[in-house]
């Protein structure tokens, strides 16, 4: 069991990760601006009904899912996931740095926008959202993962994951530990993808998914073969 | 039966492509702009001792492979694939254009270089090499594919191929017949990727599968599931 506090974890991706995680077994802390949007979403996550059985016969009562404002979800975790728009990031980082010293830090952010129509990745002058996480967060260990994961999907707690979840980080204990985190859930599997640097292509391919999901009106999610 | 130039087919990814693609039952011309290094690789093609049989049973002996000069090879072909290096394609679409004037002319290129001991993506003003090819090429139809594929999988016939090929081209006749050459080879999968806005992503993969195959001693390509 690891105490994972999920930062901006009020959005979908957000609140998606937190069930899962739950499910795994994990304590999860939702956290927010706002102590009581926080509240709200934990207990959302709690409460709402369900159309089939959870994975491994659990309900969903028997999850450890709460909600607090940022600084006082991070305070206690061995995780933290920053879940927030790219936007935030910085902003989101800058002031929980103290916070966040010590701690293994997941970012996963995909800085991606809607323009015409399409998704499209934007360019991060740091080469990405991962990059950019571990330059303004010195004294964390920082990884980058499930950028790729569909917030509809994850938030069906009766429909199994699949795919690949590749993980990278410059520091190999944080990468690790990230890996384990994706390999909790079932059917998942984490991909060692090596350093930062190559977070840039996961964040990016999210544009690409989300923009085959539009073409083919589906949920897609990728797999490496030959690994 | 589909005839197909391979413009700078010399290199493996051109020339892996030139032997799936003959296997597939179509004639294929290696192009290049030395007619001697074409015929060379095109013979080297047919010649090649291979240690197991070939897919349907079909011996090399029977494929259509030829080399000819550029403008020699792409003037009868129904299909053009341009397989240069990211920093040929310029020089090489503006030296072609009224050569491949009224033909579907599909991109291959995946621009990248390896830094610091890791493969990286170019940035391209344009957005991608599928997009710079249609801005070179307006009298052309322009698709963008392959980009993914390992030339060491391409080149040993006798092992089979696995993963989707992912298609983009704004012009949906030219997507349509380029997704029909992927799918021409057993075991490969095309997908629709959409406009060649999308290419970007599917160019930058690249770079990831190659790091995956360098940290894992792999040979990987990629899935899309959901699809």
């Amino acid at each position: 069991m690891t105490r994972i506090a999920i930062v901006g974890g009020t959005g979908p991706e957000g609140r998606g990760l937190a069930l899962r995680l739950a499910m795994a077994g994990h304590e999860v802390v939702i956290g927010s601006r706002d102590a009581g949007r926080a509240a709200e979403a934990a207990s959302g996550l709690l409460g709402s009904p369900h159309p089939g059985p959870l994975p491994e016969g659990e309900g969903k009562e028997g999850l450890a899912i709460s909600g607090a404002e940022n600084v006082r979800a991070v305070s206690d975790a061995d995780v933290v996931l920053l879940a927030v728009p790219f936007e935030g990031l910085r902003p989101t980082a800058e002031s929980l740095r103290e916070a966040l010293a010590g701690r293994l830090v997941v970012s996963i952010v995909a800085p991606v926008e809607f323009a015409d129509g399409q998704m499209r990745a934007l360019s991060v002058p740091e080469g990405s959202a991962g990059e950019l996480t571990r330059d303004l967060l010195p004294e964390s260990r920082v990884a980058a993962a499930f950028q790729n994961m569909s917030a509809r999907d994850l938030l069906r707690a009766e429909h199994p994951l699949e795919g690949d979840v590749a993980v990278t980080a410059d520091d190999e204990s944080a990468r690790r530990e990230t890996m384990a985190l994706a390999e909790a859930m079932p059917s998942l599997r984490a991909v060692d993808a090596g350093p930062l640097s190559n977070s840039r292509y996961v964040e990016e391919l999210t544009a690409l998914l989300v923009n085959l999901n539009r073409i083919h009106k589906a949920h897609s999610t990728i797999r490496f073969l030959g690994l």
